[in-house]
Parts: structure tokens; C-alpha cells; sequence
């Protein structure tokens, strides 16, 4: 059947590396990522790392006329670096910042302070409502012991949640972003399952890019090779992920990727390669033999999405039993500062006969200070660290939820331990009187199953 | 024209007021509390100020038989407080926490650290798709003088905009919560006019309750009189604000508060009036007559809702150049601290030759470990502040987005100001060089207008 009205779209997503004075020639390649920008006349452009607002303003400033509508997503003490410039406009913005997001004294991966985020901007394309999401997720700085999984699963959960919830009535949804996840890590494989994204490079009808669509390429010059080992030619952890609607299909008809170098330039655009997908967007009755939408459901199995959340699940649970540990031994920290801080007060009348005894008193006054500074940082860790207890506890439950509701469509029994989180406790549970009730209670915060 | 299917649903709502050995009678009223939804055998109980997981456990086990669902959004260093109680299966739930919430150095508000949020639980009410929201907005302390209004705002804002993005499916909208905002505040109208929700209060057929609709009574015994003044009888700020849509009416039949004092008690259930309202919901077809409900638009005027927008920036902006000061008073306090924190090194070597004098020595030890905790907190406050301005920002780039499209949709033209968020750009600017863009741009952080 020949379509009635089909329209072409370009979506073009980079990670812009743009950490002023500390990611190198950052002024240079914003210039030639504007001029790329303005030649190409992409529909749509999803930045992140867009660290300075002043590099935001410069970007609009001179995409004025190619792309006259953008958005800015601040949030965090930097920003959440993410941007949209958009030839259609926008009608509409929303940020999502995630509740997890690393650490604020890992100064040196800086993560923490980015406040990543997912962005949302609602864009009117020819007639059609287009939900297009912007995203950066926590980074993985050491994949054999990957301490940040937990954190950047969460990340990819309340990524799933917040893009279901948002887009029952958008004809089209588009992501693009880092996701800092390879295309079978957990993350991913569970976006996709549960939202049911399709990623483009997989299916597009043409490609011209990278080997094996590696967006993370060892011949880019900003990147350190040792970083990227055991994969010798570089990593795919940036996406541009698309989904149809009951009125529209879409489909992936060409994409492409720089290739480390650009010609007549001395150095890339960024330590990201970029990437561009060309979308063929049809209308419900127009749609081409052999392209299959999605709509009432992910198009995944259900054993499959139960059992990708049974995976997440058992890694937010091992976030939560190693931030427990963390809150201990902040504990701790706070307990030494304390005894610290007593020491001198304790010593005094012991000193007071040698009042003239100039290396204790310095000794104590130390003390004093290093007490200080441990009950600080103790009592400020541990805040830290039981907030983000409760975030991986609330994801756990929502799992839970999820996996619960999953099984109930199933039409099998829900599961067998105990449903703390939507789940139906038996019946028979008398209306119990609160001291028995509090006699039969798990920990509050620990593991029911 | 009769209704060919109708449902009845009770909604109950009630901030408890749950804070462990500092609340009074805290353990008991959560007794009377469950023993009140027990017997009641609402449809749906949204509680806020369930501070303590033992205690959302404890109602938990109470209500297994009467209300078998149950969501508990976690969030911050203490909780969200938000707890849903259900006879209805909850299919999905997601918490969205707003960005700005107080200060944490506030610890007799203790509003910053109990996380404030909007949860969102999707229930199946008769085969009809439910969206049900609860929240708990920052309180307000002091109404002469509200140093929160900004922050309120902002979490109405947030609020307004989960909803409107989160509910396009959703064949009823129910908000049920403490919003510590009075009917006629800038933060309520907003949420009426952009959102659609209507008070069931201010639109129940029969009304059983405390004068006005008051749910913070000046007779309640937790309550202290001159907190409440100038409203010598009390302040109405908990409500339940329905929507229906394309496929589903929605009235309140009738409406009732608890009145202070309970029979057979020695105090009420809270500091806070209970609110139930009865919902008769109606099938698109079975609508009854005088019944309107708004379905793609809010049913509010553009230039009203230009209006109240308007107004809220006027707040936003306001909290910002606060904060700004704020801010300011951070880096003063930082570098006084770290003025101390070198004393001891400049002045030692005059110290020298009287390195017996312990005095000298004590009185350096001091002001080292002064400047020492200056420094952490002044450091500390500036990241605080730094995150509540990319906060405040944000929204009010968000605010001024909306506006430009309200305007466009009223057909007028755009804002005069430049519009920096979303807004088009003249097509005449030209594509400038970098160089000759830095000169034009605005303080980044600044404001434009």
C-alpha cells in the first residue's frame, strides 16, 4: 500500500564533552559543532554535556536561524548539561532529575554534581505530537568492578517510568543521549523491554558510520585507549532509540556516525562520536508492508520483562546492602570525630599542671579541629548516604510493583514472598491489634524476602 | 438522560502528622487512624506525614483486609511521608520529588529533610483507568512574611506539570493533600487553571464539616492557636481535587471533614481535619444533565492563565535574587573562614619568639578550627544555593516557555522580552562567529527581561 502522507525526520544526538577549561579546545568545538549544526539542518539536535550555560547561549545564538527553537534542562550544582535544538517547535518541557546519581566526594568523576537528568520536550511535527527525551546517565569508570551499577540502574529504571508515564498520547517518541551502557548491558536491555523502544541502529535500512556503530572509538585523539580496554576499537553507549503509536509508524531509514576526524579541522568534535538517525514517519493507514508497531504493549514477551526486572532487582538490592555499608562506616567516622572532639576535654585537668606545655596543647587543639571536621563529614554522610538508601529501597518497591502486576497479566499466581509494595496480603491477615502487629514486623528498611 | 453505569468511589484524605516521639500521642492516634479506615471502608486513603516506615507498616497489616493495595513513596533523608491505601489493585506507581524544598540548616522546620514530593498510583476502578495523586507541600511558617512562597511556588509548578504530562490516559484525576496553600493563593489557582482539577469542596452537593471547609481548626488540641492567627477559627490548605475527561464524568456528591474532637477519644486523629469525598463517576454516555467536564483544555481562559503564570514568575524571580544573596553571604562566610584558617600561618612566625605563650597558641587553635568550620559550611551553603538557582532558573524558564505558547495559542503575538526559552529567535540574527556572540550575550544567570 502506498502511503498517503509520510514525513522525514533528522535526529542528531552528541555528547559535547564541554566541561570549560578542563575539556580541551572546548571554545573551538563548540564553534564546529554550530557550524555542523547550521550546515546539516538536522530537525532535531540532543546535546549533552553542555556543562556552561554561556556555551547554551552561544549555541542558540547561532543556530538562530537553522533551529529557532532549544531548551536548556538546569538542575544540579553544574547543570544537567542537556539541551534540545529543535526546527518545530516546542510546545512543552518537562526535567526528571534522577534520585541516585554517584557521589559528592568522587570530586574527580564529577558526576554527582552534573545533576543527571532526563529532559522531555513535546514538539508539534506536521500535525503529529513527537515526545522527544534527552538523557545522560551516570558513567562507568571501571566496568570489571562497576561500584556506580546500582546507581546508573536506578537511573535506567526511573528512565523507563518516566517516559511510559509521559507519553500515553504522543504519536512518536524519540530518545537520544549517553546512556553510558552497552547495547546488552542490564540498563538497556531493560529499556528497551519495557518501553519498547527500538534502538536505531539496529534496524535501520542503510548505514555509514563506525564499526559496529562504536560512538566511543579508540582513534579519537581525546580518548585515552587504556580506558576503553578489553574493547580495542572503542564502545556504543550513545543512542537514538524510536518508537511509533497506534497513529503513526516509524522507521529507521538511515543512520550514520562521525568518524573520529573531521577533514580540515585539526581535532574531532568531541571525545563522543555524534550520531544521526533519518526517521520515516507514516501515518496508521499508510503504513509499509513488513514495519510492525507496538501499541498497547512493549512488543516483549512478559517472562522476558519479569525477568529483566528479577535482574535489576538483585542489583538495586546489592546497592542497597553496599550503601548500607557506606552508612556504617560513616557511623563510625562520626563516632571517632566525636571521641576526638572529647579528648581535649577530658585531658584537660590532666594538662592543667603543665599548662605551660606548648606540643599538647597544639596537639589537642588539632585534635579538636580533626574531630571537628570527621563529625561534619560523618554527620553529612550519613545523610547522604540514607537518602540514597531510600531511593534504591522506593526502586526496589517499584520493581517489586511492576514484577507483581506483570505476573498478575500473566495469569500466574503473584509471587510467593511477601508483597510489601501493591501487593495483596492474605485475606485471612487478621485486623490485628497494634502490639501484635508490631511483634510480628520485619526491619523496617531491610529485605522482607 | 439517565446513566447507563455509574460508580460511587470515597476518597480519603488526611495529613497524620506522624512524626515519631515528637508528635503527641502519635502511636495511639495511628491506632485510632486505622481503626477509623477499617470501619469506613473507603475506596482510596491518601495519608501524608507518615514519617515512619513502622508506622506505614503497621497500617499495612491493619488494613490487610480492608484495604489489600498499599504504595509508600520513599524519598529524601526521612521520607516523603506519603503513604496510598487501596481496595483497588494499584497497577503502576512513580514519585516525582520536587527540586526546591526548604533549607536544610532549617531544622526546626525540618521540611528539607523529609523530601517533599507528588506520588502517583494508577488504579483500576471498574475497569476505568484512575491516576490518583498524593503530595504535602512546604508548609508555610509565617505568612506575614513566607520566605518559602518561592519554594511552594515552584513545587506547584512541578506538581501542575507531573500531572498535565503524567494523566493524558487517564480517565479520572484525583489529588488528594496537604498543600499548605489557602483556596485563594497563587499557588492553588495555578494548579486549578493549569491542571483543569476542580475543589471538590467548592462543588459537593452536601457538606458535612467544620465551618469553610477548614481542615487546620483553631479548636484542635495539637493545634496552637496563634500559628492560625490571623484566621481566628482556622485555615482550609488539605484538599481532594478531582477531573474526569472524554470517557468519564466526575461529580461530588457530598463531602465531609472530621470536626476536632473524636466520640469515645481523648484527642483527634491529627493535627490536621480528615476529608472524605464521595465521587459518582459517569460514563461519557451516561452524562448527566448540568454535568460539564473539560476535556482538551482546562476550561480556564488563556489570558487568565497567562495571568496567574505571570504572577508566579514574579514569585520565582523574587526567590531568586534571594537566593542570590544567599549565595552571596555563602562566599563571604567562606572566605572569612578561610581568612581564619590562614591566621595561624601568617601570624606564627611573630608568635615565635614567645612560643611559650599558650594563650596565643589556644586562642590560634581556635580560630583554626572556627575558620576550618566556616569554610566546610560556607562551601557547603554555596552548593546548596548554587543547586536552588539552577532550580528556581529552570522553572522559570519552564514558566516563560508556557507562557510563549498560551500567547501563541490566544493567537497573539510572542513576548516582547527575548525569549530565551523555547521562544523563536528574530530569523534575521544572523549566524555569528563566536567572538562576536560572547559580546552580545547576557549574564548567564541572569535574568534577560
Amino acid at each position: 500500500m502506498s502511503a498517503q502522507r509520510s514525513v522525514r525526520l533528522r535526529v542528531f544526538s552528541l555528547n559535547c564533552w564541554g566541561i570549560r577549561y578542563l575539556s580541551r579546545s572546548c571554545a573551538q568545538r563548540y564553534e564546529m559543532i554550530a557550524e555542523l549544526l547550521h550546515r546539516e539542518q538536522h530537525d532535531i539536535a540532543l546535546l549533552q554535556e553542555v556543562w556552561s550555560e554561556k556555551d547554551y547561549l552561544y549555541l542558540k545564538r547561532t543556530l538562530a536561524t537553522s533551529h529557532p527553537f532549544s531548551h536548556y534542562f538546569r538542575s544540579g550544582v553544574i547543570g544537567s548539561g542537556l539541551a534540545v535544538f529543535s526546527k518545530h517547535r516546542i510546545q512543552d518541557a518537562l526535567l526528571y532529575q534522577y534520585s541516585l546519581n554517584g557521589y559528592p566526594y568522587m570530586i574527580h568523576h564529577g558526576d554527582w554534581f552534573g545533576g543527571k537528568a532526563v529532559g522531555l520536550v513535546i514538539l508539534s511535527v506536521c500535525g503529529m505530537r513527537a515526545n522527544v527525551y534527552v538523557t545522560h546517565l551516570h558513567a562507568e569508570y571501571c566496568r570489571a568492578e562497576d561500584t556506580y551499577l546500582p546507581h546508573r540502574t536506578v537511573q535506567a529504571w526511573e528512565l523507563i517510568n518516566f517516559i511510559r508515564h509521559t507519553s500515553a498520547d504522543a504519536d512518536l517518541v524519540i530518545l537520544g543521549g549517553d546512556l553510558n551502557m552497552h547495547p546488552q548491558d542490564l540498563g538497556t536491555r531493560l529499556l528497551r523491554a519495557h518501553t519498547g523502544l527500538r534502538d536505531s541502529y539496529a534496524e535501520t535500512d542503510s548505514f555509514d558510520g563506525c564499526e559496529d556503530g562504536i560512538t566511543l572509538i579508540a582513534d579519537n585523539p581525546f580518548t585515552k585507549k587504556k580506558d576503553l580496554l578489553p574493547f580495542e576499537k572503542g564502545i556504543r553507549i550513545d543512542y537514538i532509540l524510536i518508537k511509533g503509536s497506534n497513529s503513526v509508524c516509524v522507521k529507521c531509514e538511515s543512520m550514520s556516525t562521525t568518524k573520529g576526524a573531521v577533514p580540515d579541522k585539526p581535532f574531532p568534535y568531541s571525545d563522543h562520536e555524534s550520531l544521526t538517525s533519518q526517521l520515516l514517519l507514516l501515518q496508521q493507514s499508510d503504513r509499509m508492508d513488513g514495519v510492525r508497531e507496538r501499541h498497547t504493549d512493549t512488543g516483549t514477551p512478559l517472562r522476558e520483562l519479569v525477568d529483566v526486572v528479577s535482574e535489576a532487582r538483585c542489583v538495586v538490592k546489592e546497592g542497597f546492602r553496599q550503601t548500607e555499608r557506606l552508612q556504617l562506616m560513616a557511623m563510625c567516622l562520626l563516632a571517632v570525630g566525636l571521641a576526638f572532639l572529647l579528648l581535649p576535654v577530658t585531658t584537660l585537668p590532666w594538662l592543667y599542671p603543665h599548662s605551660h606545655c606548648v606540643v599538647s596543647y597544639s596537639f589537642l587543639g588539632l585534635l579538636g579541629a580533626l574531630g571537628l571536621a570527621m563529625v561534619l563529614s560523618g554527620a553529612l554522610l550519613y545523610v547522604l548516604f540514607t537518602t540514597q538508601l531510600k531511593a534504591l529501597r522506593g526502586t526496589e518497591a517499584s520493581m517489586k510493583l511492576a514484577t507483581a502486576n506483570l505476573q498478575e497479566r500473566e495469569g500466574g499466581c503473584l509471587e510467593q514472598v511477601d508483597e510489601d509494595e501493591g501487593g495483596r496480603v492474605p485475606s485471612s491477615t487478621p485486623h490485628t491489634a497494634r502490639g501484635d502487629a508490631w511483634s510480628q514486623q520485619p526491619t523496617p528498611l531491610g529485605y522482607e524476602d
